[in-house]
């Protein structure tokens, strides 16, 4: 397994006049998630992208326990389970509040594809090699 | 089941530079299908807002098929399934664009609660009313 | 001079804690209007981007007088108060809502560039043609 | 004068398909930027709601110079030129990039509000003196 934490603060913007962080805003904290998890292996997402390798998102699921709120400095927590050995990867997350309460559990999947042709293709071997010793 | 449709044009905001529209802007375009729903019935979101009720979300599912594009009208059908009879409602949504591609497909659930004190409630009698000839 | 007006519905999204709609969501309204008033003469921004130029904003001013509120049909009119002979456009826009009360008024500028060189460029002839007669 | 600085990563949201941040979002940045100079006082923005004084947002002005581009780490120089006197208070923004290079320069004036009677008020009496050592 290979887990990595990020914190990030909640600013305005991210809430609604239900006086919590609007739920269409996860997707981002997930996004910011799984790309300090790449950045500690000594990576980008930058850099897969300039190697021709892009990353959409086929699939997201969340589940919303508890709000989020203005200024809270929440901890996302994003778990890979299992090293990819085909064309898709997926990252688990968790989102507590300072309290260690949990918030947010969801995953999203993505695919690596080659960017000029747009088929499928797989990790970059590098980025394979360092990911392989936390499995 | 109670079925209607919205159309949403992509503007640049909902772009990134994959050149699509970012993945994290899907639970806008869910929002929007839901309101518009509620809408069609003689109501508002706001009308239920202002009877006491929120209606936080606390499940949502995304399929990701085929990506919008700038400047795409992309249509929103919104579904619902069954007559909700407790806490909880379950909205379906299928996103196509022009050339009647299905782009997207997803659920969210929301929960009635009433705002003062933060427990569960029901869906509002008169909206129940105007729902029940659909099923 | 040349002026449109398109109309845009405030979703939950777009409104923070403050129970308004944020500040910074009116350059996506801006951006919107502008757009609308492209395409009103037979042309869209897209197919500008096809001609090879791209539109940078280089300046944006906005005063806030009146908030937004959630579930506003805000009208956005956008005005081109002179033809644009340089490498510079200019749009003011004006914000009002169903009570016809001003919310917002502000202006940006953008320029024309070509997109592979990065060099600044003009409106395109055919655009500027269909402009004309309105000045 | 009183001087802080902020660094926000710039992530694949803020993105737009020119392959540069979009320009709605340097409104996000001014946000953080003046709520983490607050904070450096020993203060949140928070606490001032929590006074009952609300701080919307007046007038915006931006000048876009240098795009910031994706995995960016930016830097947002915010700064008080003078001790507010009456209900507004104006802050001035400056962002580099990495390389120090300037990307946008802007200000954004707000104002002190009651929230409950929505009149002007003033810069609560504590924020002040901390504040004006810095003068």
């Amino acid at each position: 397994m290979f887990v990595t934490e990020t914190q990030i603060r909640m600013h305005y913007a991210l809430t609604d006049q239900m006086g919590v962080v609007y739920y269409g805003n996860y997707a981002q904290f997930y996004e910011i998630g799984r790309t300090e998890a790449i950045r500690q292996l000594g990576y980008t997402y930058k850099d897969i992208e300039a190697m021709g390798i892009i990353m959409p998102v086929v699939e997201m699921n969340s589940k919303f326990l508890r709000p989020a709120k203005y200024d809270d400095l929440i901890t996302v927590k994003t778990t890979l389970r299992e090293l990819p050995t085909g064309h898709a990867i997926n990252f688990f997350f968790e989102i507590f509040n300072e309290d260690d309460k949990l918030l947010n559990a969801g995953n999203v999947m993505l695919y690596f594809m080659e960017a000029v042709t747009m088929k499928r293709s797989k990790m970059p071997d590098d980025l394979k090699a360092k990911l392989k010793g936390y499995f």
